[in-house]
């Protein structure tokens, strides 16, 4: 299906589920700004209900009502803000937003447009799935993360009896628009989380977008990521084309619990849970494909070469490759609960190469002396 | 698509939305039989959800609960049983079926198990999509009504903010049980309005139904539809093949609003909520098919001769054609809301003979002097 997904111009991917359904994203700066035009030329002249996060209106609430209401009038709209933090990532929030639609007797063929990070484009997917069993939605997400994932993916959820995005849906927004000013706002660790995403697409998927990474390296964070026409606009673009192709492979998740996205996130939900998330969920997967590399190599898999560009880049990145409170049994104890969710199937993604990657498929191709040796072997580079 | 549904044997039909894509509807009596293998044959091996209504679970439970424990051991399903009045039809009980599928840890291939009336199965169907993103659900509708609706077809549904099934999803069940022995213990009003469903299938669609239903009258109600090999299961077995074929021409409602199946569902809203549903939904179907069929004549579409015949049948069936709170200035002023919800469109079903129909497209196609002279006519047949 890969050849469903191309850019049809310099600024516009096209993903196109069939000749009818088609997932737009639209790269524009500035995208709010009175003179670009970029983003009104796809909304429907129908009414449509714009929900922004908590802290997306305050920062940029006021320039987003200004755009949409010079641009539609006053009533072509309704603004809703929801706030966004995990713990509102839940059905309430989602009722939230379909109430709302509900108010303004939204219709089938108009569109609920969610700008903020992955959990209001989350809550948003999840109720344009199922408000009026499904009306389009426009995606604007406003971080790193989002620009790889949350703003782009089919897949939304919602948090559930104490199971993180335990109830949601599969449905791929109909345009998504990646702005990359929004990143001037975030939170330089914010910003690094993000860019372990783009590390471990690139080392699965993509060594020119490697290469790109590891070119700028630190400079893309103190940068974030702006110049239209540069290094970081073609990181992002690259990015999203390429995982844009690998999710088409296996849209509904069906065909195969082996997915190469799944690199850095084998290990990553235990470092995440026991250190209590003060390890973010993009330092642990930056800390993941540390230690999935490091097997690789000691596997034989790796070249010591590529092992040492991997760290490297992440190093360069400005993330770690370890933490304090990590060690092989809590890891181990870990993957109970990653092999009930594959199915029985362990599916560590290992790189084999810059740009490619393998399966240990089996949970008995992995045993803990080869996990103590490979934070061994991170030890050592982290104290070197 | 219509040759997409077909018999794959005497008792199976089989709606092939793509190769891995399949709804299959089996037609079994005394499903829960000890000596029934039926069912058994297409469960999954793992651990399933089955929900039963209240109703359903005072009149058939244990027999439900025997078949599968006996046949699949005691840990091999967990059952709930939740209240399905039009009251519950909300969101709260679509959480409390996904409550209990976490709590047993239900996984993406496995079932949820809907028996019950359509608010059952509505609330199972979607609350199915939204588990884990999605999990397969089987339909066994109790009801003669759920038999060609709601337990075959792809749309599910609960009432949100005042409005009824502002919610739900498109998710076709993996598998439709229908079982008609579930009929004996049917009310035989709840009976009648069934066959007002079937009635309007085989007025638009299918004069070869449309004979059988003539030709047994009120027969069906009194034997409710019971009798392996005879004419009442040669009429469930052809009234849910049309609808399959209907409903794959426009499956998610996309191409168009001007449908077939909406025959006797212009008017019959109106009667519904102006009677304070004491009229219920299948009556109101009758009497709406009534009306647009003397619309039909009146309009020359629809000869006289025809007109007599289908306004038998429904008598015949023990359904009225008129209603004393019925007139035509509220069925008049009940218009606008269908036509806001068909886009602006009227698209009033008209028969144009025994199994076909036409659309009055344009609301000004139909004006209150032809309603009422359309009332009048119906009048003079009832006192008659």
């Amino acid at each position: 299906m890969k050849n469903n997904v191309f850019f049809v111009n310099d600024n516009l991917i096209e993903n196109r589920f069939s000749s009818t359904d088609i997932h737009q994203v639209l790269f524009s700066e500035g995208v709010f700004n009175p003179q670009n035009h970029d983003f009104a030329r796809h909304l429907p002249e129908s009414r449509i209900l714009v929900v922004l996060s908590g802290t997306i209106n305050k920062l940029y609430g006021q320039i987003v009502r200004e755009y949409f209401e010079s641009r539609r009038g006053r009533e072509a709209q309704k603004f809703l803000v929801v706030e966004c933090g995990e713990k509102n990532k839940n059905l309430e929030t989602v009722a939230e937003v379909c109430k709302a639609a509900t108010e303004m007797n939204l219709k089938r063929k108009s569109v609920i447009v969610a700008i903020g990070g992955g959990v209001c484009t989350d809550i948003c997917g999840f109720a344009s799935a199922v408000y009026d069993r499904g009306v389009p939605h426009i995606k604007v997400p406003t971080t790193l993360v989002g620009f790889g994932d949350a703003g782009i993916g089919i897949k939304n959820g919602v948090n559930f009896c104490g199971r993180k995005n335990n109830i949601g849906s599969f449905s791929h927004p109909q345009l998504s628009v990646l702005d990359s000013t929004f990143l001037l706002t975030l939170d330089e660790r914010q910003l690094r989380c993000g860019l372990a995403e783009v590390i471990k697409l690139a080392t699965v998927y993509d060594l020119v977008l490697f290469r790109a990474v590891e070119a700028n390296g630190d400079r893309l964070v103190k940068s974030r990521m702006q110049g239209y026409q540069e290094e970081s606009v073609f990181i992002l673009k690259r990015a999203v084309l390429g995982i844009l192709e690998l999710l088409n492979d296996n849209i509904y998740e069906v065909n195969s619990y082996a997915r190469a996205l799944d690199f850095g996130h084998t290990f990553s939900p235990s470092i995440e849970v026991s250190t209590n998330h003060q390890v973010l969920h993009g330092e642990a997967v930056a800390i993941d494909i540390a230690i999935s590399s490091a097997i690789s190599k000691k596997l034989g898999v790796l070249s010591e070469k590529d092992f040492f560009r991997l760290i490297g880049v992440i190093k360069n990145c400005g993330l770690d490759i370890l933490h304090p409170a990590i060690d092989a049994g809590m890891l181990w104890r870990g993957l109970d609960s990653i092999i009930a969710h594959r199915n029985g199937e362990l599916n560590l993604v290992i790189p084999a190469g810059i740009g490619a990657c393998t399966f240990l498929r089996d949970p008995k191709e992995l045993n803990k002396t080869l996990l103590m040796e490979a934070l061994e072997l991170l030890r050592g580079i982290d104290n070197a």
